[in-house]
């Protein structure tokens, strides 16, 4: 039996990791959740799945949500630190790290530091810090499972092959919402038209970076640190089924790909099982029902914010940093209906362009960085 | 430097295996080499290589063959005897068996006992006798590496993973050369149309297995032997474009799938060099000018040879021999315009249905089997 802490419970990665963990009465123990607003539904799962701990982000919930549910059995925190010590509790076997933004990073350290089998969902802490995150990981001799399904298959795809037999990573992306309208029209496009993704359902403000593909440079981001491979030997590739999740070419030219069925579940059910397998309550593709599969390179005039992911990554130190924040903030905008859709692009490149990096920044240096973006993206939108 | 031998060098697999090793003159050294009937390649080969071991099956050619290139250096041998000698000579690391036929079981299980370093691209040993040669195997506790390409991929696929996490292999094929063709026009084929294979040049036996699915049928008796899969859970899919060479679905619902060149050097390479990759000569896929990948379930009424193959697996014993012989026999009369295309699998179902077979046969049961098996065939075409 492993305990399982997830932070981030009330998310989509969360309610879908509980329902893993809920096929698996025998193997997982939910120990740890965490919410950031969403009371009600933790409250819910704290009476399904019993935990001894429990954080939110606003002090005030807590103490509210320790009146009607806090016992000797369980113990409300809040804040950064409700996450620290949740992610470093002895109890905690299996930590799966499902919150969103820059947050993640304190109790993703954190777990680390006490070499927690940790399940990683979000991106922002790779994106912005992955230099730091992965000299901890290995100095500590863990592996991060990335749950991401493009990373979750390409952690599988090259298995217990050493890197020097890795000659690039196929990173596929389903092409987002707009794969089939022309840039001409993307000036006319209208927030709903934005967020109608063919594949998978998601918040709206990814569902926008997937629109813009730069979710799929962040997804390279990732990739470069997490398996530790040159920006430029990893490449998208538009694989509009989804059904191939990534792929791992080796040097000999065999290519290694992962397949499954369009299912967080199925990464999810993975990161917890690793390095086994088990058999749960997914669905197995079925072949002899299938769309042909296609793939496409991705045309690269059409998508500023990826060539400016790119370009941001190769320069590394707090670049990826500001490209996150203003990203962040520019898309808000955007869902805000302050700017429109092909003004995403341009003002983050105008960020990037004033911020004077630093090459090896500290994590000091990443959070002043990405507040500086903030900052200098708000006064742009 | 490791040193290899080839038995049936000059055959397409064993032409392709030296165009390999060629490629890798500080890694691979040849020295034994054995040809069937092409004397005149084999010399080539033996002035190009230089191995200090050769044989031939006929002991007169090896007599002239020693007359012209024997030296202290160079042995030459003949007969069963000269491919046993090379299989288990202590200068032999790697043993690549790429003759065809139930012949090659006799050096492959030599080969085995001396924990040889073995490639196997011989089809007949594992369809006829693959419980008796895994039993060595699993005894001497090495591992086989196939060649065949869709073994190739299934091995890669699985890699390190244990047997209780597969749920079922998809072993893939283009469909042969009469894919497109409707069964009622199958009375009407000529040998060319046959023989028109649409991806992989092959021998005109093989093509014709190919054509017929009997081969994709060998080819899941294959995969059952070697991966302790049941018969039923290897599913074949028809996969024209013969980019995913093999899938391995696992019980969480994921599917890893190899893909490659229509090039048989890469499987050869990955099974000269594994555990390790080399980086060779071979070509990459090329996903941004790919067509569209399809699947479809094969057409069982249109082709009774592979169910005449999956029925003979189940009973296993000595079926799979018979069917093996027949087959051989049947596809040499169509192909010597003896029968028509069409009586190919009537003529195989009624030797196995004559057939007493032996439920764990030894070796000798097997080989006379086989022999009943071919009178019987000769007998009806």
């Amino acid at each position: 039996m492993k305990n399982v802490a997830i932070l981030g419970s009330t998310g989509s990665i969360g309610v879908n990791a509980l329902k893993v963990i809920d096929a698996f009465p025998d193997k997982f123990n939910v120990v740890g959740l965490s919410a950031y607003s969403n009371i009600g539904l933790l409250q819910e799962q704290i009476r399904k799945f019993k935990p001894s701990l429990v954080t939110v982000v606003n002090p005030k919930s807590a103490q509210e949500l320790n009146k009607k549910v806090g016992s000797k059995n369980l113990k409300v925190l809040s804040a950064i630190e409700g996450l620290n010590i949740i992610a470093k509790h002895r109890k905690v076997d299996i930590l799966i790290i499902a919150i969103s933004g820059a947050t993640a990073l304190y109790p993703l350290l954190v777990g680390i530091d006490f070499k927690k089998h940790i399940c990683l969902a979000n991106k922002e802490s790779i994106v912005i810090a992955g230099s730091i995150v992965m000299e901890k990981v290995n100095k500590k001799r863990i592996r991060l499972i990335p749950v991401d399904s493009e990373h979750s298959a390409i952690f599988q795809c090259i298995n217990s092959s050493p890197n020097s037999e890795i000659n690039q990573l196929f990173l596929t992306g389903s092409g987002g919402s707009l794969f089939k309208i022309p840039r001409a029209k993307f000036k006319d496009l209208s927030i709903d038209d934005v967020l109608r993704h063919p594949k998978w359902k998601m918040g709206k403000k990814i569902t926008v970076d997937s629109a813009t593909l730069m979710n799929k440079g962040f997804e390279i981001i990732e990739a470069h640190h997490l398996f530790d491979i040159p920006i430029d030997n990893i490449k998208l590739l538009i694989h509009p089924e989804a059904i191939i999740h990534s792929m791992c070419e080796f040097i000999d030219g065999s290519v290694i790909a992962q397949l499954g069925v369009t299912d967080m579940k199925l990464p999810i059910q993975y990161a917890l099982t690793f390095p086994e397998r088990l058999k749960g309550r997914l669905k197995n593709l079925d072949f002899t029902n299938m769309d042909s599969l296609n793939f496409f390179q991705p045309d690269i005039q059409k998508y500023p914010c990826f060539s400016l992911a790119l370009a941001a990554a190769k320069i590394g130190g707090t670049v990826p940093a500001v490209l996150n924040a203003a990203d962040e903030i520019a898309v808000g905008a955007f869902l805000n209906h302050k700017i429109d859709f092909i003004k995403i692009p341009d003002i983050i490149e105008k960020v990037l362009i004033r911020h004077k990096y630093t090459e090896k920044p500290t994590l000091d240096n990443i959070f002043q960085a990405d507040k500086w973006a903030r900052e200098e993206t708000r006064s742009l939108c």
